[in-house]
């Protein structure tokens, strides 16, 4: 048994996997003492001499008393995830032996890592800012293919390298300011207000992006609220089964999701769209306008982020007029689907007969036909649903899906707009520098430059243990 | 994207780690592909290049697409758990991320790994026997210090050292009467029957010690089933609540043990001990001897593997003597729990007040005297529960946990019983060597060397996906 070193507090342990029962279950230790604690328990080799990025098998055992039959995985310092050594134990997966494993290594004078601690670690150590410190915990938490790949893209430092790019506009900007602040006595404008006027103004554009993105981001990692709404006997309940049927097979690959969400959800293309009390506006009875303008329906629809307004393509082009002028006015995004397609015959530009063609031919570019019955046309709402959604994406896939972010980057916008109004007002270059200071505190806030202790513990205690 | 290459069906792909949200999730994938494989979605690094036991840090990608930022593990053939070339990929612990990457291994030319198929292939590629194998499984179920001690031990081949060891004495003996077939016709006794009988005998002994290890083997593995009985206010409910209360901290350290059973186990230097249909015990109001002697009483005792008797030590010493005899005639394993020593003053060797020391002495080697109420003496009687369980314990740890292996070492004890019976009777030689062939071939199906495909499917499709 090894004794209890100073310093050796500084070594944390914690089960990375999920508990439960599977073929392994590993281990993560950190700390600058992270590999010696290690090799006490690991009589075989000495681990202490061995590479980085390497593995070893052997037995791990306390005293005399053999623990389990391992895989160690080793990483110096500051080539690991946390940026100090780090060993990875790669056990049986018995919650039992992993337990014990643990205990050994805390007898050993290593302690139980706090939720998040190891990122935590990982961002104090450089080796991550705190958006992609964040954006592990969403990465973990992702539940369709966009979460996970703005997630993935935001870890990998794509938010980050946007946020950079607009510290660096400010700086150039601040840079101008002071050095007109330096000839000020000479009353020479040495900034070019032009110059001043066109960096703000492309900060404010990466912002306005970044803010833009957060609708979508939000969307993407919570889902997408969809409404179905409709006359009576328009196909709603048809639509919405044909959906779910379709969609079935593919969500319940999915491992977790429970019946229950499937009822209720679709994935489509990786985005996961929320039908938002379906059973209610299916029961609607009320007529058209009143469902898209007045009471309960009003409300289903504000919730919303999208609508679908579903009408028989023989109804009265009047209606749909109707219809898509309320929802413009609301500013939703919307899709009229043209149901029952299969009862009349589809107007073509090279003609046919006449008479259904001018009923059946889209008219709207938010227009999609289709057979809710017969499944027509099904696949191309889904793509524009899924377009829909993904409109407003930026083109490098950086994307804010994080509410704490969002609220920072909205001060950035704010300050922004001060230091224009400030330039508008040929304010002073001292007091520009000011409100500059404090766009930058707000950006800082994100990547956690200028974040409080305090903060950042509340930040990272929101992650999963041996993370 | 890779296209399909024949032959890449024989690569096995599988999440080794626990389904749910973890900060990581394992995912193993194995066969001679497998890091051609896994290098094909790998673009950061020439995977194929790099050496055995090694780790490498980079972004899966599955063609533009990246799945996840990921750490991978490469075990060379032979080096490596099945035997074959082993890839390891640690990902982040989202199952969406983990389904994801799988799909893309997958879309390679993998299949998806059956129950069990990695350490069967383990096995088929003579990296462990079937006994290590099956105690794989034994060691992931294992729920308390014990039986991860005996699973592990049997991992690491000390079970079958003990079987090789038998086998190597029924090989001698073989060699030996086969030498004598050689000289039949010149009608000496070549073969010594001394040795012959002292090699079935030692082959005899250790079957005989294996298989009474079976009894001990079972409990470690499925816990001691102990009856608590006693007259009415012996204090048995006092007893019970003093274990439950103070093991629960104990056992509720253990992931996953519910509480429902904790109410009902004890687990004491890690060995499990059930209290079997306590409540049933508690009510009962028969008198001792019909308690301890008939109807469900006996029935429960029946259950038991361990009866505590439990006694009022003031109470008559006749009563006591008939109640041990009962449960010595039983053949059960028994304690005689005195109980309210803290009512009388205990004897000790140099006297105290004469009375009651002839009534609070320990009289019977089973006898422990305790106050429940006062929780003395119950550390005694916890160790002498466990010494009770261990009293059959092999000095070096093997132990026969698997119904199946016992079984078979029934087989193996019947033949070298006939193989005896043979020898009495003066047996042709020709005769003799069928018997141990019969001998050998219940040892081969423990150990896997002539079990039947189809057995060993079965035998590994009870061990969990990723193993």
């Amino acid at each position: 048994m090894l004794g209890k070193l100073t310093g050796w507090e500084d070594t944390i342990v914690a089960l990375a996997t999920p508990p439960g029962v599977g073929a392994i279950g590993v281990i993560r230790v950190s700390g600058p003492l992270s590999i010696r604690l290690v090799a006490g328990l690991f009589p075989g080799k000495d681990l202490e001499q061995q590479d980085s990025h390497t593995l070893h098998v052997g037995v791990l055992k306390e005293g005399e008393e053999a623990l389990d039959e391992v895989v160690v995985s080793l990483f110096r310092a500051p080539r690991s995830y946390t940026g100090e050594h780090v060993v990875e134990i790669s056990c049986h997966g018995s919650a039992f032996v992993l337990e014990r494993v643990i205990g050994a290594i805390l007898r050993c004078g290593a302690r139980l890592a706090k939720a998040g601690e190891f990122t935590q670690r990982a961002f104090l150590n450089g080796k991550m800012d705190l958006a992609q410190a964040e954006a592990v915990a969403d990465l973990i938490a992702s539940q369709t293919a966009a979460a996970a790949r703005t997630a993935l893209h935001t870890v990998r430092g794509g938010f980050s390298r946007a946020l950079r790019d607009l510290r660096e506009r400010l700086i150039s900007f601040s840079a101008l300011i002071e050095l007109e602040l330096d000839f000020s006595q000479e009353d020479v404008e040495f900034a070019d207000r032009t110059q001043l006027y066109h960096l703000i103004d492309e900060a404010s554009l990466t912002t306005g992006a970044l803010l833009q993105s957060f609708r979508l981001g939000n969307v993407i990692r919570n889902g997408v609220a969809v409404a179905i709404v409709g006359k009576p006997n328009a196909g709603k309940s048809t639509l919405l089964n044909t959906l779910l049927n379709e969609d079935r097979a593919i969500v319940s690959e999915i491992a977790g999701t429970t019946r229950d969400t499937i009822e209720e959800t679709l994935n489509i293309d990786g985005i996961l769209f929320r039908l938002i009390d379906t059973a209610g506006i299916r029961q609607h009875t009320a007529d058209v306008i009143e469902q898209i303008g007045v009471g309960r329906s009003l409300e289903k629809m504000e919730q919303a982020d999208v609508v679908l307004y579903i009408f028989d393509v023989g109804e009265a082009m009047s209606e749909i007029v109707a219809v898509r002028e309320g929802l413009m006015a609301k500013g939703k995004a919307f899709l009229l689907v043209g149901n029952k397609v299969d009862a009349v015959a589809v107007g073509t530009v090279h003609g046919g007969d006449d008479r259904v063609a001018t009923v059946a031919q889209v008219r709207f570019p938010e227009e999609v036909l289709i057979s809710a019955k017969e499944g027509k046309g099904i696949d191309v709402l889904k793509q524009r649903l899924v377009d829909l959604v993904l409109k407003g994406e930026a083109a490098d896939g950086t994307m804010v899906t994080n509410a704490r972010h969002y609220e920072a980057l909205r001060k950035v916008d704010e300050s922004l707009r001060t230091i224009r109004t400030g330039l508008d007002e040929l304010l002073p270059g001292d007091l520009l520098s000011l409100d500059i200071r404090h766009c930058l505190h707000y950006l800082g806030e994100i990547t956690g430059e200028i974040t409080s202790e305090d903060r950042l513990d509340y930040i990272f205690s929101k992650f999963c243990i041996g993370k």
